[in-house]
């Protein structure tokens, strides 16, 4: 599928569509809390790498110029005094003219290259989305924001895990390298069979599991900080830009 | 000289000092300003990577805890309404309650890596000022701020441009891989004797000019855009922080 096709017909989590291309979260905030938010993201490059800020009340991003950002996605969050209000497929109705939306880099788009490389991808073998923890690190606050670094798992096979570093490393407007390989319990994570977004997926005999920081950070921040009113993507239910995953490769593969 | 040596003693160019570790470009502007600095910031990555950004008139840094932002720098220079109006050694008398200052990246940074590889930096070797030049590549805009692209230029033999190129690219956060590579009228520039910023270099035979983004892109911007008020670092004046070069290498050299 092209990321058009994807971003008219998806219904479901993004991972392994239209590979090749880049994916993005979307936090989209009122202006008077965009500042806070660019801040946000800026002093949290790991979790929040930021690959577009749109014009103010725009529902267009330079990366799909031809999307609209209130139906491309699958699914949405609304958000309001932090709490979860909705989750519709289309947020035409909820969109405002005073909204600024921040595109932030998925490590899906580096799926396409661990997948070349021969790393199997446990959720997408098992049809589920990818498992996500709120972990016990808090992020640097700016200004009302604050909230814990969220991350996404995958249990790769012990052999594999030096490439699995070595190529996301290469990407890291994407979230680069993991931020941490082994114990999940120095991220304060419990239960690795019970992610706080998306699906468990089981592991094979060998695994270990990587954590990735994850751009579904700002919606713990929506929960820990409680502004007014918030857009974001649902776990998994990515933008699929027109971007190529080759434009944020630092260093060929 | 530790970072802290040189941020208490240096007066001139600070490239070679303090090898091993990051060096930055400051600009400061008035906060009604700085959402639309960072966001031009977010939008043209090449030139302006953000390393970290102050609270609203704080002089001080995580980048270098200690120091004072005031008067860190060997020089500075104040802006009002896009033209500069002084080169200061200290801008204690001219901050403001109301600065937000953006410290970004700065190649300077890895020139400890190029160096350590072989690779001559005919500036650090001749005794004089890395060449700056202004490029006829507009940068995105952001509300408004725009200008025009600026680059550091580095003569480098030919047989080691490729290593020069793979050494910078894995660190995207001092401006990266170089944005041209051999043509300078490819840039705009028409001799490469009269540098907009710093001193001309001699090149040695079979010398390629390579072209880095360069953080004075802001100053140009400053003159292009003309706000009310900005205080930036002098060209190749950079503070000298106590951050490590490795902590943004992205892939192990």
């Amino acid at each position: 599928m092209t990321p058009d096709q994807v971003r008219r017909t998806a219904t479901g989590p993004t991972a392994g569509l239209a590979a090749g291309y880049t994916q993005a979260n979307l936090i989209a905030v009122p202006a008077d809390l965009a500042y806070e938010m660019l801040l946000f993201a800026q002093r949290n490059p790991k979790p929040c790498p930021v690959l577009d800020v749109t014009d103010t009340g725009s529902p267009h991003t330079v990366l799909a110029p031809g999307a609209d950002l209130r139906t491309a996605l699958p699914r949405y969050r609304v958000w309001r005094d932090g709490d979860l209000v909705a989750e519709p497929t289309d947020v035409t109705g909820y969109w405002r003219a005073d909204l600024v939306a921040l595109l932030i880099g998925c490590s899906f788009t580096f799926e396409t290259a661990l997948a070349a490389a021969g790393i199997p991808l446990r959720h997408r073998d098992q049809g589920v989305n990818v498992p996500m923890f709120v972990t016990d690190r808090e992020c640097r606050p700016a200004g009302r924001l604050h909230g814990p670094l969220v991350v996404s798992l995958r249990m790769i096979p012990a052999g594999l895990v030096d490439l699995a570093v070595a190529i996301s490393a290469r990407m890291p407007a994407v979230h680069g390298a993991p931020v941490h390989v082994g114990d999940p319990t120095a991220l304060g994570i419990a239960d690795l069979a019970a992610p706080d977004f998306g699906d468990p997926v089981r592991a094979h005999d060998g695994d270990v599991p990587v954590f990735w920081a994850c751009g579904v950070t700002p919606q713990a921040v929506l929960t820990a900080s409680r502004p007014p009113f918030a857009i974001t993507h649902a776990p998994g239910h990515m933008l699929v830009t027109d971007v190529r995953d080759t434009e944020y490769l630092t260093v060929p593969l």
